[in-house]
């Protein structure tokens, strides 16, 4: 992202704060890309954990098999977590487009945009892991008083990668909130000071 | 909350900018308002309405009562929104005190302690909400596959009013996202034009 064509006219801005301006943009777009490689790995770690966890049972020669599908929590959070992957591969390649090409200019639907698809996804992976966290809480210990039994003695491998998963959609959301902080300032500051026409657009 | 009197000195902003800003200002802190109110509202009531849940139920001469502790996501739904009520009510009193000061100088550490504030209470919430409804549609579809049974065809009144419940908190939290956004829109533009020296602090 470039921050530093938009609202400054680079006549009147002194060099001293231009370069500090800069340093500032190559950082963020920096931490950026980092995070956005981050949600992207942790965001398909977490889908196929998630995803390919499976254990068959025999009980009392019955044949039972756990699986994500049988909590429709699992699924929302493989789901949330493979779109969060996808968006954030889409983003990464915008970035790097941005960063090859130089000082593109930013404009503001772009950033609203960016702003709009972050803040929806943010809240969104955390929902889900807060959703499949709370069944998974169910799985580990049970709700006795509502005869809810726990699962977790009977299928230990298949909680134990679930865990692992919703440990890697706890990172991915963490990090699209830290991202969806980053396009809130990239938007935002870009209602700053001189530029209060542009403002009431 | 008054953003017009950083970043902006009165001297080199044109007139009709000035009254723009003004009127936005005007505006934001209007919305600021309402919103906080509604959050306030509707995080007591969410509280109130799972807190004061309860029925009991005899079978086969054995007494069952269903309340809100027996699930923990519900006790976490009541305690979350406590905390975004009780928090709202302290920015609706500085957003009072604001307006009736006029315009107070606002200053960056402020804005950072808002801004954090309102991201953490937003997620939070959200979480609280996603959880709570994960049980709640447990115990209103069940489990089959994991021998989870439904519950809400035993507790009707129960499972109603934490359903009121939730949509409350949903409310709440769908408030305190778009709170968020005023934040960062609060916060951010202070970074913005002409205010990069303080940028690099």
């Amino acid at each position: 992202m470039s921050y530093l064509g938009v609202g400054v006219s680079p006549g009147n801005v002194p060099v001293n704060h231009g370069t500090i301006l800069r340093v500032i943009d190559r950082r963020v777009r920096l931490a950026e890309l980092v995070l956005r490689c981050l949600i992207c790995l942790f965001g398909v770690l977490a889908a196929v954990l998630v995803g390919t966890d499976a254990e068959v049972k025999e009980i009392f020669s019955i044949r039972k098999k756990a699986q994500f599908t049988n909590m429709k929590a699992l699924v929302f959070m493989v789901i949330a977590n493979g779109i969060a992957a996808a968006y954030s591969l889409v983003q990464l390649l915008r970035c790097v487009v941005s960063m090859i090409k130089g000082s593109v200019l930013f404009n503001k639907p772009l950033a609203w945009a960016i702003f709009s698809g972050d803040q929806v996804v943010a809240y969104v992976t955390l929902a889900a892991v807060a959703a499949a966290a709370q069944s998974a809480a169910i799985a580990k210990l049970g709700q006795p008083e509502l005869q809810w039994m726990k699962i977790c003695n009977m299928y230990g491998k298949f909680c134990t990668q679930v865990g692992e998963g919703i440990v890697s959609a706890l990172l991915t959301s963490l990090g699209m909130v830290a991202i969806s902080c980053i396009s809130a300032f990239g938007l935002f500051r870009l209602y700053g000071g001189n530029n209060t026409k542009t403002c009431a657009r």
